[in-house]
């Protein structure tokens, strides 16, 4: 009796507001190859999907592997997702309204599709290959234009009781604090994400005329992105400093919370603020061993940075089962 | 060929700080019979577990239940447990550190003996046999001195990574706010516990002279509890209705966080606030309901108050595996 030959390959999509992006891993969880194609969203969803099915059909063929020879198909999409139906319920930044995302692509491919939301996506790549390989409990902030967050329990994306669980950005920190775009004040994005840095740095340069911050930027406040108040707090300017420790003060407390909640392995933060590094990570990793519930007599788990950059949703996407 | 037996009973105990109480449940998870004992907290931990065994012995005897028809018995403690190993890592309330529980009482019947918080054994036994009866998901917040949390995921209690995790009363939701016993600042249980409540209550009582609150208790300010606001803002006392105001709103704000986080299918509610019904849970309710993640497109959980009183942590804990 000849042995079915085991299926080799896996396809994950990481479908965004502005690219489409295609991988292929193998066994071991390696990306061999992807591929880009703009999602135009405005369109039918319809005609969106049939791009999502050409560039995979591109990608097979560039790296010479045949459909048959793959195992799943899976899709990290932005919104709130039924991971058990494989619609996207809606997504903000898809304009998509209850759109069969797995339906629709079942028509061109023959195999079994999972989706799921972006973040749990990227934080189950960085578990299966990035900076938290070999967990089997962590949890994921991607730190961009809101916070998205991913949990892995017991090695598996945690998708809560009903779809629109781990929103985590939408943790409030800050009863009747900063307006957010939920309808709530003071959730965890209006202060940690990485527009919540850069509309604290404006405001700082505005404030405090004295400041460095315009100077690092040619005088033009628009130009101010999340390294601005780094690089001017390490110079010694005071309003940059203040900037940063508060940054600094509400990303740690966020995190304290889902310790408090969680309890996980690893903590993985993403987005371009992780490049700062310890000048981010020392300060946050301080905060939390200090202020975790039941302090060392509890496990506090280290904050690290993501280490697949924009691989990780690709791959976790994949590997959706 | 004769099928062995299948054991009928099993045992949970609920130990607090002032009393263990032991029952006993059938497999329809009903209470047959329950005792209780003095924890004596203070003494050898070898003590107080001793009595536990007492009791237990008692209660079969009481009940004509031979223990070789037991299958299991539970413990539900307060405090950080490592329900793996049946350790009581840390408990405040009973002064215990590192306490080897399960081992301990192991000494005594031969069964399988399983712990785990008080909090996580109460929202396990709502689900079983209580006002959650049939979810598979939910979660039970214990309004009283501080702020419990038990959360199921998939029937079963969710433990988290490591010990220590579901400590709802310390997810911060005011930076900088209210000074917590854990060493942080603003964490749920400092506004939206009994104690909380009551400590409001007097200082409205304090700071509004022309107020009922008072005289409601007869002019004695230490004999305010958690029924006095509610009485005092249903008599329309415009400091007593502001205290109520806030506390369901910081309430109803933790209960966002956690249907952001956890989408379950229901919150329970316990704990003499929760006789309240109406007057506390249609607000809440209403609350939720407009400011979960998503609004209507998502799942929003009904607010429902806890169904089993004491009993809910004794059929918890006899029910944990």
């Amino acid at each position: 009796m000849v042995a079915k030959p085991e299926k080799k390959f896996k396809i994950g999509i990481d479908l965004g507001g502005t690219n489409i992006k295609v991988g292929i891993i193998n066994q071991q969880n390696q990306l061999l190859g992807h591929i880009s194609t703009p999602t135009g969203v405005g369109r039918p969803y319809q005609k969106i999907i049939a791009d999502m099915s050409k560039a995979i059909s591109q990608l097979l063929q560039e790296l010479k592997i045949s459909i048959s020879d793959c195992q799943s198909l899976g899709i990290g999409s932005p919104g709130i997702i039924d991971s058990k139906t494989g619609v996207i319920l809606y997504s903000n930044n898809l304009y998509w309204d209850n759109v069969p995302v797995a339906k629709e692509l079942q028509q061109f491919f023959d195999l079994p599709i999972h989706v799921s939301n972006d973040a749990n996506c990227a934080a189950l790549g960085e578990v299966l290959a990035g900076s938290a390989k070999g967990c089997t409990n962590a949890i994921l902030l991607t730190l961009g234009t809101g916070i998205g967050g991913g949990v892995i329990v017991d090695g598996k994306i945690f998708e809560g009781g009903f779809a629109g669980a781990t929103e985590i950005g939408h943790m409030v920190l800050s009863v009747d604090g900063v307006p957010c775009t939920c309808g709530r004040r003071g959730c965890f994005e209006t202060y940690a994400s990485a527009t919540a840095l850069i509309r604290e740095t404006k405001e700082a340069a505005n404030n405090h005329p004295e400041s460095i911050i315009l100077n690092l930027c040619n005088d033009d406040i628009d130009a101010i992105d999340g390294i601005t108040p780094f690089a001017a707090a390490q110079q010694g300017d005071p309003a940059a400093m203040q900037v940063v420790e508060n940054y600094i003060k509400y990303l740690s407390e966020g995190i304290v919370n889902l310790v408090n909640i969680f309890r996980p392995e690893k903590i993985i933060v993403s987005g371009g603020v992780c490049n700062q590094g310890d000048n981010l990570l020392a300060p946050v990793n301080q905060y939390v061993k200090r202020f975790c519930y039941a302090g060392e007599k509890g496990f506090i788990p280290p904050v690290v940075k993501a280490s697949l950059g924009n691989h990780a949703g690709m791959i976790g996407a994949a590997s959706l089962e």
